[in-house]
């Protein structure tokens, strides 16, 4: 598991380095099939105590899309309604009922959580799942436009009616991006601007 | 950019299906050019309008792991006093002040953020910037054990001093996990159990 090589400056640019946020999409479907090879990836990545709060709907079908399409921000919609899907990432706030599925050797590891303010957990751990998706949908060949931009009240009550503790964070637009529709690359803080080493 | 075949599947055990959250560490350092590759690959993953609020600590010369000792959860103390190095994941509640440098072609992006409560995009960011962390670590063969149970405002206050808009968020024990001493894998959810598709 040390071995560097395993990953190649070519994979490096396609994960990270030459990875764009995209809002303008190619004509080419994403299958249920390939929404689900994202998860069973995503879903490998570590968050606290293994309590996975994350919760996903892809919003696939153009009816589907419909539905979606007056939360969004002005700047959003027309990126979300021609994306191949959008996967809506939300955390369950009664994540700690399954505390007994996702740390089985733990004894009652349920009262960690239960009845606590849970908040600041629930929004970083869903955000690293979040993270995750985004780097599992870049591993198998997609790009990605993720967004805040929109009604997340409106998008929680329309999209998570059947799971009612649930709350959205954010939104990931996924399919195979445009190339020729990207603008130029926005800076990124150097490493003297955001890390010390002590 | 479509092309899936660049990432293989050793590669994709690498960054997620083999992957563990390491506590016991192989007793070989870190570099300093190590950790700025970390980052210099971590930078590239998106955060909200490109506000990259994410700042890190690493903690590294035996004198800086001493001084964190006393803040870390006592099941985190072995781990991360032997690790190679920690990354303390923190965000800058002053990040807007940066907006004329990530967004240089918005009409003073500051006043989108500035005097706003913005805690819930700071931990989202921030989370996602600490997952870019992870991937980036993973992708450069190394191994992570991030964590949360520590004092967050003495870690803050200990490490911060010179920053004093930086609130901690969670640290990341990096370095070569000793995979011998690894507990067997906690499960992870099924598709079923978090995603819809509709």
């Amino acid at each position: 598991m040390t071995d560097a090589k395993i990953i190649t400056d070519e994979a490096l640019d396609l994960l990270f380095r030459e990875a764009r946020t995209h809002r303008a999409w190619l004509d080419k479907p994403v299958s249920d099939s390939l929404l689900q090879a994202i998860y069973e990836l995503a879903k490998m990545g570590p968050t606290e105590a293994n309590t996975q709060p994350m919760r996903i709907v892809f919003v696939q079908s153009p009816e589907a899309k419909e539905r979606l399409k007056s939360y969004m921000d002005k700047g959003n919609v027309d990126k979300t309604m021609s994306a191949p899907a959008t996967a809506i990432i939300a955390y369950d706030e009664e994540f700690y009922e399954r505390m007994g599925d996702v740390m089985p050797n733990a004894d009652n590891a349920r009262v960690w959580y239960a009845g606590k303010d849970n908040y600041l957990k629930m929004v970083r751990s869903s955000s690293l799942g979040g993270a995750y998706v985004i780097m599992a949908a870049r591993a198998l060949g997609l790009d990605c436009g993720p967004m805040s931009g929109f009604n997340a009240d409106g998008v929680t009550k329309e999209f998570f009616a059947d799971r009612p503790a649930c709350r959205v964070n954010f939104m990931i637009n996924l399919g195979y991006g445009d190339a020729a529709q990207l603008r130029p690359r926005l800076p990124r803080l150097s490493f003297d601007d955001v890390c010390r080493i002590v």
